[in-house]
């Protein structure tokens, strides 16, 4: 291995991976840590990159149909009740508000008064809420189906908080459905799910595996969870989205009846779907290198840094109007679902200008000196390929074909991550070798795990949970795309139909 | 008077102004209560405004360099108490979050647990935790300005909650801007202003006066407030933005320091400003009648309904082959920041459908039967005309100067609410007679108002609240386009030399 120069991140990802993630989104400026426990600040840079991913789904959500609506903050503690496994799922992790208003206590300082005669939740998901409403909405089978999504944001306390993966706040979007008939419910659960894939796939270039979470790892409330399930590059595996079947339990507690073309009083089959800012997470981790993040121009925060470079001060003004009229020229292009978004940084300081948009990870960098403006070209550097693989274009072919180098970005990003599940994904049979595959002793670091061990479970809670905790692998869902072969269970050796996808995970 | 057809809501603006409206908004589809005292659901047909709204600011913003990111809902107790006037002001509204879970209580149900060391308060408003994250983005007249919006909800805890009006969580965006010099930070404040004067006017047709608050109407914490005031058609006013130069206050309560170019440690000059959901209770209010709202076409949910006419089933695949080919030619065009949005209604409900979209305030309504199709035309009626006064255009007309037929509708409001403040805004300078036009007993109903008075006043604290308690009347603001004029202060007597806008508020 030839000694490479020294990483703009550090610690390494092979040095220490854990402590990699938080420098990378310290350098790439997407967060930071907020001073109250568990919640981050969401920076531009980052808040960008969801601003991309909420109008890439929003479209796609309305295209089925979907209209966007907004439902209270609060869930009274008794709402969250109505469900019994729902409210055992969120319980400990409640941010509850008991009093509305504050008043000077007996030194001096304020203290909470006015106690609310029912505690209120701050909602960790609004099944309960918005089911109130629609019991409220739908009387007829000619009002079904509704089909409602709200961006907002939810809480889950936690306790062990990480940047964009697991923070106490998180923003999100919480699709709602409900609908006549058990099949129509199921079908839009999978078309949700569907939609996701082609985000993950598409737009973040972050691939996926669609399948069914087991029972022990459902929705609190859920009859099905389908998922999404990519792998980081410690080859543990990310829950990038969730569409779930809630059959008729919420509809139930929260008597959404209607009366059918046969005029018998039903109850409604409904659906729930979301996804959060913890994709973020999960493309961090999936494309950052040593030197930062790289973004996938189909949701990066902007496309293109401009470079000018400026020696001599009498060459200031050539320079910057050749570098702002190219800026106008990109601007009028778009790509994917806008504009060409272009930024200009003019500072005088070095070298570390130049790195700065590197570990930011912006997806092209393009240098503009006096020698490439006597020339009409432009001296362009692509985030996927080695820092120093700068390439020299004439000006109108970088803007003809920019287009096509971001798509070729966009694929090679893709095709890595591809690469990267596929070395790490093995069908394992043999109990021995499944603990081997997960066991940190026979890895180089502690912080790299097997990665996806495709192997037979017999289906039983037991050996799910056995297996969880021997080595705290998970079944992270039973893959849609699978097919379906007689195996014996990698735990207990008795008669299996089908592999899972075994994995670690955040 | 002639006798006037029942109309589609019940009570009429001057039967019940405040009924009215509570009528407007369900006929409208709008919102409704929630069962969490003081929240609303935004139902699709008015969450499809805001989002309206936020798309036509956040353009606005982004062109003159505001960027979005996110902060956290929960402010620590201490972060609020940084800045004295700042609490006093939210400390009776305060929703506060003392727990962080669930568990067993001894009677069985669930109560809160784990206490928070110290309590959290949902954000009223965001100036202390985002000043904390400035004061570590801040350090040297380089980093200036910030220019930073925030998309989120709030809490102020209401005890007389009102549905967009006032209500204890609300959408809104929040900016917060840091600059290096007190010039440039009141210069932001006022072209923020100007940007919600814009977005009302052109957007909302909702003409507002443009000033300065008093003192005693300040954002607490703030050096100057600018705010932007319409009248409604009960003639009260309503604040529908504000625009706050905070001076260094909450720069020296959070720590914002920089070097300056030389080299002496300042602290920063902050702004912030805002509005908020209450702008869609203005929007009702000003353009609505005793049918229901009249939506602005420019923020409209929905351009245009196309209604289907099938007196005969054999008809149908014509006239709904026809219909969808119109509707698919209308959403090829453009008006104001997006594509035409049209509905189609094939319900067979009779009158009803008209009516529906008639109280929904959809701007064109458009009737397509057998005949229309024979002639290749349509039968057009307009939401700012009456009902019945509908209009046989040709199909291609129809497309071609549909745009033109919103604008004229767009314009129309506008005129009439710029009509309604004119024939409501009474220079006065005599004592009694500014007491009888804010008394109710020279009104001819108690929810209709006096009106918008233009008199003098000295400046004093006791003038301003002495006619506050006499009256419930409010100084609303102190218009920047007001001509220099001596005069006496119509409470007191001592000299002025400036009016001021006198109203009854929301």
């Amino acid at each position: 291995m030839k000694k490479q120069a020294k990483a703009a991140i550090n610690p390494t990802r092979a040095e220490d991976y854990p402590q990699w993630y938080q420098e990378v989104i310290k350098h790439s400026d997407l967060a930071e840590r907020s001073p109250v426990r568990g919640c981050m600040v969401i920076k531009p840079w980052g808040y960008a990159i969801w601003e991309n991913i909420k109008q890439v789904l929003d479209n796609m959500f309305k295209e089925t149909g979907v209209k966007n609506a907004y439902f209270p903050l609060f869930i009274p503690l008794s709402f969250l009740e109505k469900e019994a496994e729902h409210v055992e799922g969120f319980a400990k992790e409640c941010a509850v508000v008991t009093h509305h208003r504050l008043e000077k206590g007996p030194d001096g300082g304020l203290v909470p008064a006015g106690q609310l005669n029912e505690p209120l939740i701050i909602r960790p998901t609004s099944e309960t809420i918005i089911g109130d409403s629609f019991s409220r909405w739908v009387d007829s089978y000619r009002d079904l189906p509704v089909l409602i999504n709200q961006w907002a944001n939810v809480v889950r306390w936690e306790m062990r908080p990480r940047l964009f993966l697991r923070t106490s706040e998180f923003l999100w979007q919480e699709g709602h459905t409900a609908h006549a008939t058990k099949d129509e419910a199921i079908t839009r659960t999978k078309m949700m799910l569907n939609i996701y894939e082609k985000l993950a796939e598409e737009y973040l270039a972050m691939p996926v595996i669609k399948g069914r979470k087991t029972p022990s790892e459902r929705f609190p409330g859920a009859v099905d969870t389908m998922c999404i399930e990519a792998m980081m590059q410690d080859r543990k595996a990310l829950q990038a989205g969730t569409s779930h079947f809630l059959g008729q339990n919420f509809a139930k507690a929260s008597d959404i009846k209607f009366q059918s073309a046969e005029e018998k009083e039903e109850y409604a089959w409904t659906t729930s779907w979301g996804v959060s800012t913890r994709l973020i997470g999960g493309l961090i981790m999936t494309h950052s290198d040593d030197d930062g993040i790289i973004l996938p121009p189909k949701i990066a925060s902007s496309h293109v840094v401009l470079l000018p470079i400026i020696k001599n001060p009498k060459d200031r003004s050539k320079v910057m109007e050749f570098t702002e009229s190219l800026a106008k020229e990109l601007k009028d292009k778009s790509y994917a679902h806008r504009s060409i978004e272009v930024e200009i940084d003019d500072r005088d300081i070095g070298g570390a200008r130049g790195w700065d948009w590197i570990k930011k990870g912006i997806p092209l960098r393009v240098e503009i000196g006096p020698r490439d403006i006597a020339e009409n070209s432009v001296f362009v550097g692509r985030r996927d390929q080695e820092h120093n693989n700068k390439t020299s274009l004439k000006r109108d072919v970088f803007v003809a074909e920019i287009t096509d180098i971001l798509d070729e970005i966009q694929k090679n990003l893709f095709e890595r991550a591809i690469s990267l599940r596929k070395e790490n994904s093995v069908k394992i049979d043999d109990t021995r070798k499944f603990k081997e595959f997960f066991t940190p002793e026979n890895l180089e670091k502690p912080e790299i795990h097997g990665g996806f061990a495709l192997s037979h479970w017999c289906g039983s809670d037991e050996c799910e949970s056995r297996i969880k905790e021997d080595l705290s692998v998970t079944i992270r869902c039973i893959p849609f795309d699978i097919e379906n072969e007689k195996g014996k269970c990698v735990c207990c050796g008795r008669p299996s139909t089908n592999r899972v996808v075994f994995a670690k995970a955040y």
